[in-house]
């Protein structure tokens, strides 16, 4: 770990970025390390944003360190409002501008970061460059967003992935009138359709309008603002006075392009094992990469913090000097919509297919602990494992009580390749407050070998 | 699965004798099956009774299934209060008495389970059979143990095990004076003293008079009951109206013994890992048994409801004439505590020292979610793995938050052998109302790793 003076320059001040920074600080005291951030904000909670927007928690809050921070405590300068203009490789430079003042810089480095997040697919409709229309991949643009909520009764969200979702509890809690739109057959298509009702079922009962199968055509407008939303079905028009946008993301590599960083088949950067990309000495980490799945055996785009946080962790570490691979994610994720968690591990039954593995699923309901304890919750798990070699491939989990426990598990359990009969004897925790004698998940197991040694 | 019209004799109605039985049954409709339940109660929920003493869970709702249910749903004769006095291995008999009505009788097996789960272990002091003084290991003991708690205003519990503790907090509720002597030096020995030291704070808070180092001498009366607590120690005695002994058990095997069914040095009976016992065709599953522990890698008793089950489902498929290996345990358990709940799985400090492992821990404290989230609580795990290997040992959490979520990840983690490296890159859920972008098991992990780097 002797690397004395060099010079660190990490674009990008988010999850991966800074989380990149101080590893490396911490491994390393001697670098000199720099992180440019294009918005004026950095170190803040992507995944708070719509807790921020409901106002259950405020900007300062949200906002883990300042930059005053990142320099006082781990001797890290962070710059925000610096937009990265150029990456010159062979001269070991970047040319920056600092957006508030037009002034252009140029940064000097020996290894080189780029952490550039994504950006919004926006849909080619008419419309969509009306006032009132948002995106939300950002805090600029849920700072955008916050006031125009104010006076806004009826609120359009177009496409019901996550945020999507979670901006739809936020608003109803705002008091809005909220209507879904969603082009395919179900909300949170990434879930399977049966698990898929669940949660439409938990979106209707708190009164969001949930549109499914419904292309959204057109954004129309008085030209001061949005003013409806049409579909190309028989629903017609639905009158609206904000538009959110969840028609997804795509990775930020503009900038890594122009510089020769190469991308792959799903726009993302290329990294190798240790999250370099083919430049030698410029590494990538976050959602702007094409990161190794476990899952796919080969590597995949992906939007989470979680994984953002924990390339950027692996690319500290080989920034400081250390040559530490990345073990590669599970697809975990959780989301909260009313009073349910949502979530899942794994693949889903139409990610298999695509996979093309034969599997067999198995759904079971059950009280995540016994009846008679408070708060008792229904949940419903989904578990999917490979027909031949009886694998673990994927779990999904609705309900009412502890999902987050019961995927955690599964996800560790994908980690280690484990197989149906090996989740189902697991020596998992059970006193009657918080579970049962055979947790939820044993019995998914065992339900699904049911259906693997029952003929037909 | 050719069995037809063969005699499945089950001794013990709990846990892993029903589970057992129901699985044989499932497997193979035409065996015979007969339990046979020395108390007048059968198929409860152990685990509840601490619960429904409470108050917070009738005794109809305790009792998951009657006999009539077997007979009906399962075809499973359960013969309540009856004896089995002799078990003739040659004979293919057992000798039993019915305890209501004095009646003998003999019945057939072609295959036995013993699944007798454990006594109580009595101290060797003066005035343990005053009336007023109870173990508490079935419901029998707990149905003596209800009406007596009526008219008691002061209560001793003598040991500070996870029952202890359960029934401290269920007495506390129903507004008696609660005083909880330990002889060992923190209540809790299985878990490390820092940890314990949380929960006696719990127990304080709650009202609650812990003494720990404090061996009971005597418990003495007035002929009528107990009346005082004494110790060796300062404390002199305790006034009581009521004396619960949480002073340990032992595997029940005197039964087994005298039928020439080898037992251990642990005192339970010897199981090969398809649950059979050295006598062919007599197998033995639950608390009574020394099973196979993943942890030590040899069979050590285990008195846990969860083991018993997942054990009496081994033996259920083996006396259906399948061939099913029982995986072993990792010493998971979990208990609440007032507002604490309170777990280990694998080893603890003391256990990881007698089996001379050299090994790293960290104890590390966190909320397990956003702060601000409602339900946010503090919780702490420790975490202990080898030095050389970096294998995960075990995890030990207490809180006042999902603390359950995090064993049941380690408990996976230690079942698939995975060390810190591993556990720190885990793909675990996160949003900010469910958890942490890096979940306190990966803090814990990183913590434990930073050990094992640093010098000294």
């Amino acid at each position: 770990v002797s690397s004395r003076g060099e010079k660190i320059v990490v674009v990008g001040g988010n999850a991966a970025g800074l989380t990149a920074a101080s590893r490396a600080r911490r491994l390393d005291p001697r670098l000199e390390i720099t992180v440019l951030e294009r918005a004026p904000h950095a170190a803040y909670s992507t995944c708070g944003i719509p807790y921020f927007l409901a106002g259950d928690v405020d900007q300062e809050s949200l906002v883990r360190m300042t930059p005053a921070d990142f320099q006082r405590e781990r001797q890290i300068e962070v710059l925000t409002s610096v937009r990265v203009d150029e990456v010159a490789p062979s001269r070991r430079r970047i040319l920056a501008t600092r957006t508030d003042t037009g002034e252009a810089f140029e940064a000097r480095f020996d290894r080189l970061l780029l952490a550039t997040g994504v950006v919004p697919n926006v849909p080619e409709i008419p419309g969509t460059d009306l006032p009132g229309v948002h995106t939300l991949v950002g805090l600029t643009d849920a700072l955008r967003l916050a006031p125009e909520l104010e006076g806004a009764a009826q609120a359009g969200i177009v496409g019901a992935g996550y945020v999507g979702l979670e901006m739809a509890e936020a608003l109803i809690r705002l008091g809005k009138k909220v209507t879904l739109f969603e082009g395919r057959d179900r909300v949170l298509p990434g879930l399977d359709a049966d698990m898929a009702r669940i949660v439409e079922y938990e979106l209707r009962r708190n009164g969001v309008r949930v549109h499914t199968h419904q292309k959204v055509t057109a954004l129309a407008g008085d030209g001061d603002r949005v003013r409806s939303i049409h579909t190309g079905r028989s629903l017609g028009s639905t009158p609206v006075d904000v538009v959110l946008l969840d028609t997804g993301v795509r990775p930020n590599v503009e900038l890594a392009r122009s510089a020769g960083v190469r991308t792959g088949e799903g726009g993302g950067i290329v990294v190798d094992p240790w999250m370099e990309t083919n430049l030698p000495g410029i590494f990538a980490a976050g959602n702007c990469t094409e990161a190794f799945s476990r899952l796919h055996a080969r590597a995949v785009p992906g939007y989470l913090g979680t994984v953002a946080a924990k390339q950027g962790r692996v690319a500290g570490e080989n920034l400081a000097g250390r040559r530490t691979q990345y073990a590669g994610s599970v697809g975990t994720i959780i989301l909260k919509a009313f009073d349910l968690a949502i979530g899942k591990t794994g693949l889903s039954s139409d990610e298999a297919q695509s996979e093309r593995i034969p599997f067999t699923s198995a759904r079971i309901e059950a009280l995540d602990r016994a009846a008679y304890f408070p708060g008792a919750g229904k949940i419903w798990l989904k578990v999917l494992a490979a027909t031949d070699n009886h694998r673990l491939l994927g779990l999904q989990g609705v309900g009412y009580g502890d999902v987050a426990r019961r995927l955690d598990v599964a996800a560790t359990a994908l980690t280690s390749g484990m197989t149906l009969e090996e989740l189902a004897n697991l020596d998992l925790t059970y006193t009657p407050p918080f579970g049962s004698l055979w947790d939820p998940l044993h019995r998914a197991a065992q339900a699904a070998l049911r259906n693997l040694s029952s003929p037909g």
